[in-house]
């Protein structure tokens, strides 16, 4: 008898003891991977995507592999207003160079630069701001370039918000890059911004590390110097990730066509286009500024990000938009200065 | 006594039970991660050096996002004779595409080709290669291309050892990219390839993903057809990713500089400088081809990966060179056919 109780004794210890250190974590109630976001038609359409994609066995199921998700930057992951952010590391370059170059005083378009005048500056048109960016993007290596850019990012604020640059990305796009991380996808900025001013901040602000940046560049030149190898930033332009560069872009450094990518202007249109003319189930998304109080309200006649064809585009075809209004319940981070 | 016999039972059952479902799995003895290497100084040097980067709390030790290995890839991770394997496919798809063509029977570089002539055919020297190359690489969509790459390298054969060129990879090679990445790093080919031929079956043969392929390339042209958009590819080279243009490549499609290179040419020198050129601990190796018997032997006067510059200051800077013959127990995959 006594070996028999025994016997059942240890089954069902041996049930019991186990149970009592469990080998596998009891999962914890799932909090809400997007907490900025209302729980409207964008936010729905973004989480139904992801768990028909990730669901294995399902007829939408896509390998890790191929989770690529490319979103543009300026107006997409961060504000553009009043004017690029990239233009405005520019001008405080201008600034910051000019007493090396006192003959800007009397030279256009640094001359009303230095006198404030950003509308007289670009006055000169593309030319004028190829000039600004000729002194301001080329003739340092990549090095002495990145280190301005990081100094800059870690101290120039905003004009009118009086937030750091880094804080002025958009927080429901923070959770977005996260949650798409968190579901095995590869996030890439693919952007008509500068690549080597992009890299230099984009890993920590939205860990997406240098290698997952597309953008546009100039041409380098290497060059071996007595301290050791160089290259050097020349003022010529290499490559303009913009429009139909987009897919050109993606094909050149990814190599593999988006299965989710987000825009905010005609500008994204073809990397949109791209996106959708692949197999199987794809998300084309669009962030639309209509909050001229939390950010800046802008369309279909801004002169950047402007936003016409690809919304006409979107909606003929059923692509998710947007609506920063309505759809995001913060724009910021709240934990900015 | 019962309850006192159970109670002690129960305790020593708690032990047992959980004894033999251990919630931590017993580490093996671990495998020799680079079994096809002899135990001579290149296996040394690199378990020496992943040990030490790795090490938290090290003096050497790099964070995982900064662990960039970048391999050459003819004549470094596959073999390259007689001729690049990327040539071997162009002749191939010649004599494919020769029934569209009943002009260049007159035609050259094409009527030698057709005849089985290659030196007749590379008589006509880079103008030649570039006709070559132009009717096998340019006018089709990335798409068709793609799909013709997979095809031939799926059944093309190696005219020497009748191997399929994925069986033409170096065995040692595979295991140094798998030891790698099993550490933490993310390893990229960077080559004077084409970057589309290699990103068809890289992923495959090497475990290398599209994205994290660096190569030369034509330029690309967005198109929007009927079916959908296309990117059409172009007879205009758009970069080449060789010698100097190599650390070029890797600061324009990486952003980072590697931790750890691998070459076997002087194309590689520039990659191997820039590599060495880092602050910190850095590991650069030249795979030296000594082995006539099961590959093949050429150095400094080789028309094929000539090694000499680099091979000069491999030695005098103290950079691992792999002497195939004596420091690799296997060249070639043993279950290939």
């Amino acid at each position: 008898m006594a070996s028999r109780l025994n016997r059942a004794l240890l089954g069902l210890l041996l049930v019991v003891s186990c149970q009592r250190a469990p080998q596998v974590a009891e999962a914890p109630v799932a909090a809400d991977p997007l907490p900025s976001w209302n729980d409207t038609a964008p936010k729905r359409a973004i989480v139904d995507f992801v768990a028909r994609v990730t669901l294995e066995g399902g007829p939408d199921f896509v390998p890790v592999a191929e989770r690529i998700a490319t979103f543009d930057n300026d107006g997409t992951l961060w504000s553009e207003q009043p004017i690029y952010f990239q233009l405005a590391f520019a001008f405080d370059r201008i600034q910051a160079l000019a007493p090396q170059h006192p003959e800007w005083e009397k030279q256009e378009p640094f001359a009303s630069l230095l006198k404030g005048d950003v509308a007289g500056a670009l006055a000169g048109g593309m030319k004028a701001i190829g000039e600004i960016m000729g002194v301001t993007h080329a003739g340092i290596t990549t090095a002495e370039f990145e280190q301005t850019v990081k100094d800059w990012i870690a101290t120039a604020k905003h004009p009118t918000t009086g937030r750091l640059y880094s804080q002025m990305v958009y927080q429901p796009m923070l959770e977005l890059l996260a949650y798409l991380r968190a579901n095995g996808f590869k996030t890439f900025i693919v952007s008509g911004g500068g690549v080597e001013f992009m890299r230099a901040w984009a890993e920590g602000v939205y860990g997406i590390p240098p290698e997952q940046v597309v953008g546009s560049g100039g041409k380098l030149k290497w060059e071996m110097r007595d301290t050791g190898p160089v290259l050097v930033k020349l003022p010529e332009i290499d490559f303009v990730d913009d429009k139909e560069g987009k897919p050109v872009g993606i094909q050149k450094f990814i190599g593999r066509r988006p299965l989710f990518a987000f825009g905010n202007s005609d500008g994204d249109h073809q990397m949109l286009q791209w996106t959708a003319g692949g197999s199987g189930a794809r998300f084309m998304g669009i962030v639309h500024h209509t909050d001229a109080e939390r950010e800046w309200a802008y369309d279909r006649e801004s002169h950047i990000g402007k936003l016409d064809q690809a919304l006409d585009e979107a909606t003929a075809q059923g692509w998710t938009v947007v609506d920063m209004k309505n759809d995001w319940k913060a724009i910021f981070p709240a934990a900015s200065p």
